[in-house]
């Protein structure tokens, strides 16, 4: 029985804490704050920011999250591929990191949420820590991602997946991502040295805005990300006959636009036959010869298919190719599909999504399991780490464009998700 | 009873003629060199000609042509248009001439048979006429029209059609119209000069391939024209809202491609189900931004609508833009049209259809009635004189390329067919 007593008491004092901070909240106003300090650097006269990656104002908005990071006594360093790192000691230094971040680089003409709410709402996460006097077992790492617009660059660095290629690429900012990175403080010739090997990093945790409108339409406070989908891409050639749009009676054409026009109805229905939530889309489309008055001999159309599964892609894939088939068959015109990109979808960790899924409903939010339909650095992080992905709700779903918008709410929710879900895998990992 | 002898006499030598007559045909082998030899100027290395209005190769396949008739004892002249005119006296010269001819300017890589066979065509009347000693009634006129594809230039200006801003195009020569006209032996300071008053001509009659197959096709040998088609041109509009292809689930967008592609394959459908030999052509389309990961916010396609009556495609227009009304309804695009282009259709004249169809049966030739799909000069004289067509067929109905073809036999026929008519309207119309 004696040892009953240490035991109650550990276990009401743990209560008590546990207790206690599940009691603690993203602070909105603060957040609310800093995200638009950070607008000012890349600020576009319509609203919203261009902060191109590797731009000045990129450099601009990365020293204006560095000064916030060493206030809030974090570590910094900048990686060799120029990934911003903040490091906080924990209890047990030789335990893995929990890692947590995202990126703050704009497409050209973006808004003030898209990357940038994952990155404030990760040092609203130090902040409590430090208020509230808490530390973590695991140490903790803040990451800033580089170059995440213009193509996953600091995670690809970070799991390995960068290729010489990608750093001669010319980027949005006229450099090239390697004159980019360098700019930024990266270090190129030595790259490598940033790969992360599993077991390195503990956890990933990655808050952003939705770029859909799911939750937003839902009224849903919080998504549970289970995974980023992969991407097929084909382009679909329907080659007909090209003739005389006066002269050709309707019954003696082979009209190649009919023909696609034909499929891209089907393929819709086709896809939203199937249970799911994969999409399909046709975005190009162009018609040969293209005047007026001639019947097109040839379209060329772009086919692209996502889904969490890639098994998934390539069933909705063959359906579209099936009918395909019987529409040549019908029309006299042959369709040829070209295979022009796969990138493979990439799943989040189940244990995390339910930490994650637990600690919203503990906060009393709703919730929805849902797909990433965008990439993130998470979909490289997750090659190196159990990771987790927390969406929370984009007005109308507009994203990449200056109308961008997240309210205050939803974003110190989704930090207080983060910050509890950290908590929890802290004590889960340990 | 006196009077009685000589009007059966009078009936049995005139019906000596006329059967003698009935018994003329025109010489393949004539009409085919003489195409032949045409051939050579502007000849393409791949066959067929481009023999463009006011170039060089133009210039010398009119001299060839000013050459022929020389021979054949026409009076030639170049009037102000630069139509080259060939005159025949008849047997009462105070009465309006009959005209009969075409074009023998081509499209740039076009082929030996469209407009050279109602020219030729005509030119063999002649030599028939001469050979058999037939003197007409009516004078006779073969006109070889100027600039036929670069707009009817000769023709609008015999009509009155032609308008200022006609001489200021620059022409597939590079030349102005106003300087090509001159080029070849024009006059534009008094091109007003040409225009034809109503019942200046008693009579307008075109020999020329058809531009689609259904002659070929369906294995007839004359063509009656009815008339040439009216086109409406109109520019639709399919406005929907541009959106991310991965994040936006399939319930919540509003494809404009996808409106675009239901109304194209509705066009088809309605344009086939209404009786009548109308045609509906899609040729032009544009998806904004058109990029594969965007769901297309904006389509531009055109709608082009062919019919001999302006009434049908007036019909037509508004059956599809019901059909669009409930699309829109049902897709949340909104879609609008803008007329971009609108011709009248020009009807040959009905007692001249039923000369050729008389003489071709005559013939024992088959014969079929057909709108001409393509702009044709007849469309200009009709406005000045009852006109008629005599199509003969195209194989595959290929045209304005190098590999266009009629046979020697077909063309033959046709300018028989034409000889006839000329005949029996001499007759008619005295």
């Amino acid at each position: 029985m004696k040892k009953v007593y240490p035991a109650i008491l550990l276990f009401s004092v743990l209560s008590y804490f546990s207790f206690a901070q599940e009691k603690i909240f993203a602070d909105a106003n603060r957040m609310e704050a800093r995200i638009f300090e950070l607008a000012e650097f890349g600020k576009n006269p319509q609203g919203g920011v261009s902060r191109i990656s590797f731009s000045e104002a990129d450099l601009q908005g990365r020293q204006y999250i560095i000064q916030l990071m060493k206030q809030l006594g974090l570590e910094v360093r900048i990686d060799a591929a120029a990934n911003i790192i903040g490091r906080r000691s924990g209890k047990n230094n030789s335990l893995p990191a929990i890692a947590f971040g995202s990126h703050i680089d704009s497409v050209p003409m973006g808004g003030n949420y898209d990357g940038d709410v994952g990155v404030i709402g990760a040092l609203e996460c130090i902040e409590l820590l430090n208020e509230y006097n808490i530390v973590t077992e695991h140490p903790l790492e803040v990451i800033v991602f580089s170059d995440e617009e213009g193509g996953l660059t600091g995670s690809k660095a970070l799991s390995g997946e960068l290729h010489t290629r990608d750093l001669e690429k010319i980027s949005q900012s006229g450099k090239s991502v390697l004159e980019g990175v360098n700019f930024l403080g990266g270090d190129t010739k030595n790259i490598e040295s940033v790969i992360r090997r599993k077991g390195e990093i503990a956890v990933f945790l990655e808050l952003h805005i939705e770029q859909g409108a799911r939750l937003y339409q839902n009224k849903t406070d919080i998504g549970v990300v289970e995974g980023i989908v992969g991407i097929g891409w084909w382009d679909m050639t329907f080659q007909g006959k090209a003739n005389h749009a006066g002269t050709t009676p309707m019954n003696a054409r082979q009209d190649a636009l009919l023909a696609a026009s034909k499929l891209i109805v089907q393929i819709n229905e086709i896809v939203r036959k199937i249970e799911g939530s994969q999409v399909a889309t046709v975005g190009r489309v162009k018609a040969e010869p293209g005047a007026p008055n001639v019947i097109p001999g040839k379209v060329v159309a772009s086919l692209e298919i996502r889904d969490l599964s890639n098994e998934k892609i390539q069933m909705v894939f063959e359906k579209i190719e099936e009918a395909a088939k019987v529409l040549e068959a019908e029309s006299g015109i042959s369709i040829a599909f070209t295979e022009a990109f796969l990138s493979s979808s990439a799943l989040t960790d189940q244990a995390i999504q339910k930490v994650i899924a637990d600690n919203a409903k503990k906060l009393g939010l709703s919730l929805q399991y849902m797909p990433s339909g965008a990439g993130h650095d998470t979909q490289d992080m997750a090659l190196v780490a159990p990771s987790g992905m927390i969406f929370v709700p984009s007005k109308d779903g507009i994203s990449h464009a200056p109308d961008e918008f997240t309210s205050t709410l939803d974003m110190a929710n989704g930090a207080t998700v983060l910050f509890q879900s950290i908590l929890a895998l802290d004590r889960a990992k340990k």
